[in-house]
């Protein structure tokens, strides 16, 4: 199983360490080959690719997704590259492991999907907190019926990292280059997890505002650090807030911001239904908090339930000491393991491209219920075309 | 100083509490007489009356609010009656403390605060959460200015006594009764919060959604227990959520459910701004976290400030051991030293009848919004006619 | 129900509330007359019996106490007044209820006692925390068999108060008054907690010390605050620090201490038991943890229970609206209706004079250990006359 | 630089982990080589192996030790045996990793750090605790001197899993295998982190207790699991209760268990001192809180302080996204870092043997103490033959 991984940034170098250790850690037949980086910087991407093993480097990633030897290709680019990455390796068989959001339009997901599905190549979407122990044994917790119907979901994903308007006008700060801001790349975290856990969504309604509305461009290499840098316009949110009606009839909220100051990775949700509660922070990723209603009236309450010692994930989770903490980089050795298993099995594997051709939709929703004022109907009022 | 109690149901019990310590507790020249407790039930009221030292009993609040040896009329009826007990007893020259919410309409809030203001009386309204000393220090530290600028406000009242279908038809559920389900009894707090530690309301969205349509009327004392009951329809929301934008650009949401299992009576609310950020749980109501965006970058984080024992708080506080936490009841005493204050000095209190009248503006602005699936704008789309 | 009560002070205050309240949120038949306070200070007494309603004021309690027309006679006094005054208080045949820690020494404490006992007089030592709600459920959670064989007991109650060297040297500083330090003062509630929810203490070891060994003696009303002040010896632990062996073979630690910074008034206790673990934090007095360890394995956790909602705290709780928060103040109420009626029902009330003579012997077979650093057995080698 | 590994069990797996991963975190001259690995039984020792990466293996560690090609030994082998083989590898030039606690008895242990010395090896404790970063970040905090003088140390570190009758009499419940229970497994990383924030300690008293005497003996692979299983007897504690005296003059508290139902993994401690206080709780082991006696009155509580953001940690940590919590595993990664720099400096790295002396001296001293009843003081009663 030869991979090609494509970008070399924060995600490239999580990847990568992932590609290295989950044959590790699980029982897999198919070990990956760390068989070629792909980046732009060529010095970059050497040091990149000594660090975690790569084989071999490319600077252009048609070549790359072409070669008859490899057969997985992982994407960390920026968003904006999803597409033609994407298609040209499902057209060349590739198996493909996609970083989130999936693409800027709907148009580009709906593209994506079908042309994977054409090629029957296995896709899979790193919405990577659907890997969450904690959040895996949500998910058990409410297969088990122990929620009943449900009644609400209430989400956060707030950071605090541009609430300075010193940070530069990076591609996160651009339409062309993110599709959207804050919205698009946590809020499609929080949708992700809602339709994983509650159910699909009917329609929304929604309000974002961009707070800084100009940052300095970002400096080149071979600039001179003190020179004043001229500003470039941001082109999307900051904050989004949006409420949703679910086809189950529950409602949700899903609010996200970058200006959220003391907040640096800080993801919540919670679900009422009508037999239990659920809430997970993660700040506290190895534990959830679960409210059952059939306790016994005197001793009911939230309890903390440390997920990594919980019968359910003992099955699961045997690689590593049972019950020790897991952190930001477990989920992604989970994702390849099942990602790799769904290939071995002509399986498939979830969240997959048209998971994210329905986050995309919720996602560009709320941004036309932003600028019209109006709810928005996700299933009449959202076209492929968007 | 005279009072005339209108109501004798937990809020009436509440008040009498309030009434006979606060001037035990605070300094206060003009001591409050429990003079008429009135109540339709005679027997309930006696009851009533004799536990809490009310001199007299009425069942007919139109003959107490215009004795002339009455100074204070406290309404703790249900919502519908508020209205045309307080015009009566602003138009008899009574100081008015009134429960929340002030009305069912626009129209009724008006209606109040007019006649209270023609007649130069006294009016409060009985946000009693403004009075929690933790959220005073938090006032407190946004006066400072150790927030800045703020960009997010974001709260949640949710409760759970509603979600079996078992519970009777109370006039809680009926908008002829209760103006509103959740979003007028829980939202109109968290409104007012929001008022109180970041400004006006621009504009809002909003869903609302009622899980149980109908519910058994309640019994007679005279029935039997046993009987099958009839069921009534339920007129009101069971929970609400608003988003919103201040006029001073910061985005705010509002979240409500009587269906939030698990949740006695959570209230929380969180605030960001650009220097800092503050939050508040009402299951800790003797504490806030406070983060200091100017703290050194290596011991930055939330402080857990216990809310009596801080310094502002001393001289606020000194009615009790320095330190000893504070309960529900406390609140309603601090009200009521406030209300006396505010007689004794010819001055005005807050949250009073206008706090009231722009509380229903958004109420109302939010119902609209929920059932046009527009975006409705406080200042131009809400009128005192509602 | 004629009162009369000794000590103006912090307690005097706390006291005087309950027993105007009691009676006005419990069921009794019958009702205390707040008849006579007692004080030194005769200006500072009248102010506080004005305030409160006590009907006359006397500044010697020897008079007081041998009154015709007192039935109750309450000690709030500095700990070294307690023995004399319960002695002739119960000679008189006047019920008592004493703040604790009962007495300076066990012979102290076994005569007061002897004598209440042959004088058929109730006597309740007020170690109030029995009385909090939270703590009556782990009760019951106990009692239930939900925790199994008690395993270990970890407590600490950590203030900060004296962790500054210019508080004056209280009354609380010296052994002639006092008895004892933080250990005697705090540890005292730990230890009643640990015999009420655990069992007795068979064998205790021991360590203790003093920070600050001299303090300014405390200003005179007269005195030049400016003056600088002469400084008095310590005689008393700033922090005490005791484990022990339960006569169930169960472990306990009890840490205590006047130093601990950022601790205002934190009292924290944890039980592990063979089927069932809790743990309480005074900071947050309206719940408590548990853990079941029958819960099914993948969701056992602790579980927080807000103990004023629950059903046992129903049946006992509805003297206040079903589930708001309670304070402080409020183990008083219950601890004055307890006692009221205790005396009419002819019963006992716990804890007593009784539990102060265990509480004192494992406070000062703790004293033994640290002084010889030996384990010293409380049923060998404590006697009476220590 | 070729690495030696003797032991297969959990352990083993953490460090190999760690030794393949720690030169792709952090940037490292010499790459440590997976060279051969060492267990008992063949079969298992394959597989182990095989999975790490491990080139050789050998079933005899005598074998390893003395081979020239191996630079170090990594001996993570029950606790008897680390005297022999740290001996062994010590007098043939090897570098020596440790896991702890160091030895059985003093004597083991300063006969391991002599020889060491005399050697001129490097050697390492595996404390590992002490780099969890948020550890880390409270080491800064009290070395700035945001702590003042130090007045008490509070720990506890406590496990549920031998709370069952029916886990078998493993190495970890004799004596003559692990030295000791509960006590010498937990308690021992809690001395060390005392010693590492805190300072040395003078005497101790302590208590234990072994709640369950006789286990049944463990399986052999070839036996039948239905037969009943002979009982063999515990000789270690399963709880262990100690308190101190620093030499600085603080207190400091240890308490431990294997019986504390529902703890799973939960280290805590908390440090109060004369400017400011810290505590840690295991469960969350990326924030420590910190409260700063310096700050505004009306704002002072403890602070959660998310310990990888902090620019402290910056400098430290970027081997991995910045802020993304850590977990169990990562500690390994910086002791290796810490300990392959250490030897291409030439340097020492903390804690080594000598640490692992003057943790079994307080060991030994609370052993001691529980079975005479008497303090036992570190300096004076304890010598190295012990």
């Amino acid at each position: 199983m030869n991979v090609a991984i494509i970008g070399t940034g924060i995600m490239g170098n999580a990847h990568s360490n992932a590609w290295r250790n989950a044959p590790r850690y699980f029982a897999m037949n198919q070990k990956p080959v760390l068989k070629v980086a792909c980046g732009r910087n060529a010095a970059k991407l050497r040091t990149f690719a000594n660090n975690w093993g790569w084989e071999e480097t490319d600077t252009d990633w048609r070549r790359v997704v072409i070669r008859d030897d490899i057969d997985i290709v992982d994407i960390t680019t920026p968003t904006h590259l999803h597409h033609d990455i994407a298609v040209a390796a499902a057209q060349n068989g590739k198996h493909i492991l996609c970083e989130k959001p999936l693409a800027r339009t709907i148009k580009e997901a709906v593209a994506m999907a079908d042309v994977a599905d054409s090629a029957q190549v296995v896709h899979y979407l790193n919405h990577n907190y659907r890997r969450v122990p904690a959040i895996r044994l949500a998910k058990e917790i409410i297969a088990n019926g122990d929620l009943g119907e449900p009644y609400h979901w209430r989400s956060a994903y707030l950071q605090d990292w541009a609430s300075s308007g010193a940070v530069p006008l990076r591609w996160q700060f651009r339409k062309d280059t993110a599709g959207g801001g804050s919205h698009f790349d946590l809020n499609s975290h929080s949708i992700d997890l809602s339709r994983y856990l509650v159910g699909e969504i009917d329609s929304v309604m929604a309000m974002m505002t961009t707070f800084v509305g100009e940052r300095p461009y970002p400096m080149r290499r071979d600039e001179n650090p003190s020179s004043n840098r001229s500003l470039g316009k941001v082109t999307v949110d900051d904050a989004a807030l949006v409420i949703a009606a679910f086809d189950n009839g529950a409602l949700g909220s899903f609010e996200t911001s970058r200006f959220a100051l003391g907040r640096k990775n800080h993801s919540t949700f919670e679900i009422y239904g009508s037999k239990g509660s659920l809430s997970y922070n993660q700040d506290h990723p190895n534990e959830i908090r679960f409210f059952n209603g059939d306790d016994p009236s005197h001793s009911q309450g939230f309890r903390t339930i440390p997920a990594t010692y919980s019968g359910l994930q003992r099955d699961m989770n045997d690689w590593w000491p049972f019950g020790k903490t897991v952190s930001y980089g477990d989920e992604f050795h989970l994702a390849i393991y099942d990602f790799i298993t769904a290939i071995e099995t002509g399986g498939e594997i979830e969240p997959n491209f048209h998971d994210g051709v329905k986050g995309l939709e919720v996602l560009v929703a709320a941004v036309t219920s932003a600028s019209t004022g109006r709810e928005v109907s996700i299933h009449q009022d959202v076209t492929s075309s968007d």
